[in-house]
């Protein structure tokens, strides 16, 4: 494998993105093997404090990842979860009871302000405070009773891919320690990831078709559906296209309205349950003729107008998302450059600069 | 005021639509005067069980007023909430620990299968179930153990809008009489829904400006982002724009790359806390030159591209939402119209029934 996705070298665009793109398989190995043992400690830990609710707090990327997470608990542990509305507590000084629940807040930096101040009033409200950060002396961790490093190097690149799926094992590795599990799936993730990355020529010639679209619906089911509002965000944050994540089922509520032979749909077809409860919605987007992009199984892309096959075979379903993002990201920054902008550069956060 | 927003008539294109939006005015009346006697007496229920976490099912359109259910219990109630998601318990068999849990659904219908079993399993597990709905002999009103007939009348039009304004509406007489409250900052709101209805010129030359506009941002915080999230929707099925929603806070996380002269902004801007929240975001909106039309109190209005003045002198924050959605459902309604087509025969929806 080359240093860098997809091999690109001194000022081309989108180098740091495809740098960092790159490091993903080394870097899942590390949390595997350096990582691990301290997630590990710090789930026992929590597993002794035994919290009956958990609240995860994160914004954007993260937020994809808070949301894997909660699909984990409840799936796994039977833990009942919420996403955190933030500005009830910094906006309006909410003070929620918070006995008994688990606050696990996910930020690479770890230097959001509004983080650090709601989940220090977690604490103060009686909270268990669990810190997931690539930044261990960030303010975060610091207010944080607990904290995760997630080790995934520093990110340079504007559009978050390492971390994410630094974030996903971590968390990953962390619920498998409350429920005192072994983590086992999750070791064949490094050597998988490498397969998929080294599959650029491929997602490059799937990234032409794209090279025109206004706007992108992307959808899943289950555990496939971090995956889906992720590969959204990466979509828009790199070239801008307009693109809408839907669960399968509130898809069938209305937005499919905007779906048609110009609206290209990408759905996350994982191999497991999730991809079960999405069949009737794929069913649906074949019957009106839509174009079907599927990432999973090879039975699927087979049924789909074009796809990216995941090794999934003998791949556990709730480790799956930490390999179905990585072609998505590769998608998002082959796009870009197909469209002669630099994901290294998305215009808006430069201008933010500016006006500031 | 006319019998139909906005005094269309016959087959016109958008009748149903318009009818039923007419009737919210009347309709936040009966709620008041016939409604909340019982709303009030399943909250003192409730109270009683002293529920310790809420956990909000829902989807498209409903889950939006769940979503503003969940910041009215946190912020008035202190009550940690979490949105469920769904497949967790129906396509996971997920076994979560429920008691001290509330758990409301809320569902126009009462009959989507997927809603009535995730209940009736939270039954199950020990929660207290409410279903809001606005059909009291469904079966997800039988599953349930209390529930609340949100009084709207039969629902024809596929965009949904009066079922939207009853179940915040029911929503919000439900936790004021969770937390002791009388509900009076309610009181004006038929009125003044009456105002906004009657402004459908004003709504008619906005919508032009959106006439070819090819996607759309809507942005806010606090108790304007479930609107903005229904009026995102709302945009999508009646006028297939893509209408992207964000929290002010997501939105400057990455998404702020797809803004610019070309991609409108819409904000809703509350009168209160989060409307202050939202003034960074706006700002820099501003300084990046977005086209920015706002929905709130004049001033904020007067600051921005383009917008619509809503009465907020004198109403508590936490109702603006029922009312802020009104000129929102008007402008999806006007710019159907005004690309030529009908806000009563959304494509797919149509095109779903033969396919089936």
């Amino acid at each position: 494998m080359s240093a860098t996705y997809p091999a690109d070298e001194g000022e081309q665009p989108g180098r740091i993105m495809s740098g960092e793109m790159a490091e993903q398989p080394e870097m899942l190995r590390r949390i595997l093997d350096r990582g691990a043992p301290a997630i590990r400690a710090v789930a026992a830990e929590i597993a002794g404090r035994k919290p009956r609710f958990v609240l995860l707090t994160a914004r954007g990327t993260s937020d994809n990842a808070a949301l894997y997470a909660k699909y984990l608990l409840e799936i796994t542990l039977g833990l009942p979860c919420g996403l955190a509305s933030m500005s009830t507590t910094t906006a309006y000084g909410a003070k929620p009871d918070l006995r008994d629940v688990l606050v696990i807040t996910v930020s690479q930096s770890g230097g959001s302000p509004d983080l650090v101040a709601s989940t220090k009033a977690a604490r103060e409200a009686g909270a268990v405070t669990l810190a997931v950060t690539n930044s261990p002396d960030s303010p975060l961790a610091a207010v944080s009773e607990y904290h995760i490093d997630i080790l995934a190097g520093p990110e340079k690149a504007l559009p978050a891919t390492k971390t994410y799926t630094a974030s996903l094992l971590c968390l990953y590795l962390f619920v498998e320690g409350l429920r005192g599990g072994d983590g086992a799936a999750a070791a064949i993730l490094p050597e998988l990831a490498g397969a998929i990355l080294a599959r650029k020529d491929e997602v490059r010639v799937l990234a032409s078709r794209y090279r025109f679209a206004e706007r992108m619906v992307i959808t899943s089911r289950g555990y496939g559906y971090p995956t889906a509002k992720e590969a959204a965000l990466k979509l828009m944050e790199t070239s801008y296209i307009p693109a809408l994540s839907y669960s399968g089922a509130d898809l069938l509520h209305g937005p499919l309205a905007m779906v048609d032979n110009i609206s290209p749909v990408i759905a996350v077809v994982t191999d497991g349950r999730g991809g079960e409860a999405l069949q009737p919605v794929l069913d649906r987007l074949r019957g009106r003729g839509a174009d079907l992009f599927v990432v999973g199984p090879k039975a699927q892309v087979e049924a789909a107008s074009a796809g990216f096959v995941l090794p999934t075979a003998g791949v556990a379903e709730e480790v799956q998302p930490i390999l179905e993002i990585l072609p998505l990201q590769m998608l998002a920054y082959e796009v870009t450059i197909a469209r002669g902008q630099d994901p290294d550069a998305p215009r808006a956060l430069a201008k933010v600069t500016e006006t500031r």
